[in-house]
This record gives C-alpha cells, sequence and structure tokens, in this order.
C-alpha cells in the first residue's frame, strides 16, 4: 500500500469530516469494532500500516493499541460503492475491546 | 428474536436518531454492506426477520430486496460495547451491492 495511490478527494466524508471504519480480522473474517477516521487518520493509517482514529468524545487522534500493545497490523483497505464506508482488514496483537473481549460486537441486541 | 426483549433505549442514537447498521454473511462473515438505522426500521427488521434501513438521501425506509428480490434474512442482530453501532448478521438471497457485486465492498482503497 502506498499513500500516493490514494486518492482521497474520491471518499465521501460526512459534515464533520470523518467516515466510518469498519474493522475486520483478516483471516476469520471477524468483525472487531466500528470507529471514524478522518482524512490524516487514514493517511497515518496507510504510513504506520496500524490503525489510526479519530476519537469523536476526546476530539484527538488515537492510535488503537499505543497504550495496550493490541495494535491492529493492517493488510489492506476496502472501500464501498459509494464511498461512504471502509472496511479495514487487520491482523490484531490482542483484542479489540476495552472490556478485554476479542470483538466489541460480543453481545446480542434480543439474544 | 422478539420485539418485546428489545431496550432500544439503551441504544445510542446520532443526532439524526440513526445508528450504522453493518450488514455481514451468517456463514462466511463477509462484510456486504453498511447502510443507516433508526428506531422503526430496527423494529422492522425484528418484525420482518428482513433488513429494514433508512435512506439518508431519499430520507424514507428501505426492506433491502424489495424491488431487487435480493432480500437478507436476519439471524441475529450484535450490538457494541458502546452501544453506537450494530452488526446485523443475514443470509442474502443475492448480491448486496445495485452494482450486482456479492458486497459493496468490492474495491481495494490503494490497491
Amino acid at each position: 500500500m502506498s499513500i500516493a495511490e490514494l486518492d482521497l478527494t474520491q471518499l465521501k466524508w460526512d459534515s464533520a469530516g470523518l467516515i466510518p471504519a469498519i474493522v475486520q480480522h483478516n483471516e476469520t473474517n471477524e468483525i472487531l469494532m466500528m470507529a471514524w477516521m478522518n482524512e490524516e487518520s487514514l493517511r497515518r493509517t496507510f504510513q504506520s500500516k496500524q490503525t489510526w482514529f479519530w476519537s469523536r468524545s476526546r476530539q484527538e487522534f488515537w492510535n488503537k493499541g499505543a497504550t495496550s500493545g493490541n495494535v491492529q497490523h493492517v493488510h489492506e483497505v476496502l472501500v464501498d460503492c459509494d464511498q461512504d464506508a471502509l472496511v479495514v482488514k487487520v491482523i490484531p496483537e490482542g483484542p479489540a475491546c476495552h472490556t478485554g473481549e476479542w470483538t466489541c460486537f460480543y453481545r446480542n441486541l434480543a439474544p
């Protein structure tokens, strides 16, 4: 992956300059989490090959795993037909969720 | 799944009353599409066991596959740790994408 190949202007950023990023395990296809990226966090993701997001609550960048060690190594980034959502395929070093669960989607809404 | 078991007040709807819904194939775990649900479209999804979304561009409900026949049969709905995103696990009758591709995420952002 090369930053030079990216044409970020083709993406449809929302009114806050964000796009939803669905993080998926590259091998099992399990959905690990969903977070938000702005243009700069997407650039950082490509440059570092680790996931970088924009925290809407804290209004700051966050590199997933920077404190916990559970970084996500990025293999590829897919974009959908109308260019308003991303799938980031990763190999994670550990759990995605702050609760310690492997995926943030560990609960059934109506079990 | 029973609508009575749902506690929709626990979900964090955005300022437009919407929540992102990631549609995933129940067997292959492939991510098929991402769309938006409001409370009523989530109720309709549970009641019909087919996916119902809210179209932000057309400002109307849409039942995926109503015209194409490519309906998505809902098996379960997962919610993430902070209750602001859903994963809807489905068995689709056909392609998810209006382009005819099986998934909307058919392109690599930086191939």
